[in-house]
């Protein structure tokens, strides 16, 4: 049944957003490139292939450990723009401010997009400022949108996994989202924990150099890697299998993840990505991943399988199997 | 003397708006491109000359008569790319949504985008949804952004203004703004005026086809032609006369403000464009702009002067001479 009310399970990255998306959003703006629901768009300007991708962050607190909401909207569409295989270029910064903001703390979310584009070697090139009364917006919202270059020799889609790839993810996961939950005013944990934001998109061209037989890129935020696999896993109509036991989980934020209730393949992550590659090349591009700062704990952690097309299967730490599902219900809003 | 608080008036498109833009963004992200401060940015990709623009629409109310926030937010930015005197090609669209908002009305504002960009030859091809909970946001904002390419022989720039140019305005003022204010709770007006939102691009690929000697293209939103003027007479380093008599205003617009004490200079248009063309070429342009359904009270209104550089002098309907500043504090937050 569809809902009557806009719910925060729409905003939550998972199966209320993707109905949201498919029963409202795909009928209204029908065509063939926003339908192939990837992170951006891949278009043909004259024969230049580009890349061209939104997001507005609305996270709550705006100021946490490891970043704030600044270089959070920076690294955020930057890597979105490098998971459609695309070298990002440009940036645009959307702000919408409440009444009575302190210009001081406005000035280091500047600094701190102006530092995150310099770092990511992108520029911010035009913008927009709205201010509302106070109680309009909560404090800042920030919106950026961004356009990069996808050479020609490159074809990544959440379409194009093939049975038998490699799956690589980056690092460790739920950094970002049990940060800002630790940080939450109804929580108040003291956890030696920080977010993972950082841009991607130099790792991602490492990426490249070492191999063009990369099939499928996705950063895993909002949802977490359950939801991202399950959404390559319905485009593409294959089958994936991952195992717990691989996948790299930071002792403190597993912790904190067990007393909160949490599962941490749901949580958000904004500097982690997610690899689909032909076997034959696995090995070579995971060495480039684990050279590069943000991809020390890069690791295999399944592959694309015939069977079961559209689902995820986890194998379990004691050796079970399970369907994993895409994330149902909203966590917590506001995480990115 | 530096605010130490985001006060309405730095949203207001005005003075305060250009101060904020000058002391906080240009410094913290200097480059070239941005320091333009046209609409958009113009950018070279591998040769082909792109434009790129982003607005936030915060509109309040929502749905007004003419129009809703939705082809608001389409036409919005589809008009700042025109204005860097680029085809309009694909938006993006970022929306953000508080919790219980109802679902048909964001249908309708859906549908609304959808036949906003279609009329306009413009395709909506990447977005993102956040819901925030109740009280985060009011109702709804929607960010726009887009690209556009622009022709190698258009030269279009808040900088080109040349003395002796003509300035065409392409119809009525105010319109918008004074819509917006009727519709407010705190005035209960049931004036018969509506908003005058529309895509401007058709009439601008016209208005090329007609002479390649315009010099500059500016939608007068936010501020008004008051505020626009002001903009384009500091960024070319020019005087800018106009004659108050050739201005159109609605009957009935005008009797609004002077009912609220506004100067209709100053109130935003979402559907007008000012169009800086050498004399030669000035009839010729007029007349395009004529054959165009939102055009059909386009006049000259002025020309751009040696003297005066930086100031915009307003002739008055009795005959008098005073300079037309900027608008300075907010006369109405939340707009557009």
């Amino acid at each position: 049944m569809k809902a009557d009310k806009i719910l925060l399970d729409h905003g939550s990255g998972g199966k209320a957003s993707e109905r949201l998306v498919r029963e409202l959003m795909l009928p209204a703006f029908s065509n063939p490139i926003l339908e192939k629901l990837d992170d951006g768009a891949s278009l043909d300007i004259n024969g230049t292939r580009l890349a061209f991708s939104t997001d507005s962050y609305v996270v709550d607190p705006i100021f946490f450990p490891g970043g704030n909401i600044g270089d959070l909207a920076v690294n955020g569409t930057i890597n979105d723009i490098a998971m459609c295989g695309a070298v990002p270029l440009y940036l645009s910064a959307g702000l919408i401010i409440e009444e009575g903001f302190p210009v001081a703390e406005l000035e280091i979310i500047l600094n701190t997009m102006s530092e995150a584009a310099k770092k990511a070697g992108v520029k911010i090139v035009t913008g927009d400022t709205k201010v509302v009364p106070k109680g309009a917006v909560d404090k800042i919202f920030i919106n950026t949108s961004g356009i990069g270059v996808i050479s020609q020799d490159i074809c990544v889609s959440g379409s194009n996994a093939r049975p038998g790839d490699q799956i690589i993810l980056s690092g460790t996961i739920a950094d970002h989202g049990i940060t800002i939950m630790t940080q939450r005013e109804e929580f108040s944990f003291d956890a030696p924990v920080s977010s993972d934001t950082a841009s991607l998109n130099h790792m991602v061209k490492n990426m490249f150099s070492a191999s063009k037989d990369i099939h499928v890129l996705r950063d895993p935020t909002r949802g977490g890697i359950g939801t991202s696999l399950n959404e390559i896993a319905v485009q593409s109509k294959i089958g994936i299998k991952i195992y717990e036991k691989s996948i790299p989980v930071k002792k403190e934020v597993a912790g904190m993840c067990e007393i909160l209730g949490f599962d941490p393949v749901y949580i958000a992550n904004e500097g982690k990505l997610l690899v689909f590659v032909s076997k034959e090349h696995a090995n070579k591009v995971l060495d480039v991943i684990k050279q590069d700062k943000a991809g020390k704990d890069a690791c295999i952690i399944g592959e694309v399988i015939s069977d079961n097309p559209g689902k995820v299967i986890l194998k379990t730490l004691i050796g079970g199997e399970r369907i994993l599902d895409m994330l149902t219900g909203e966590q917590l809003p506001r995480i990115c």
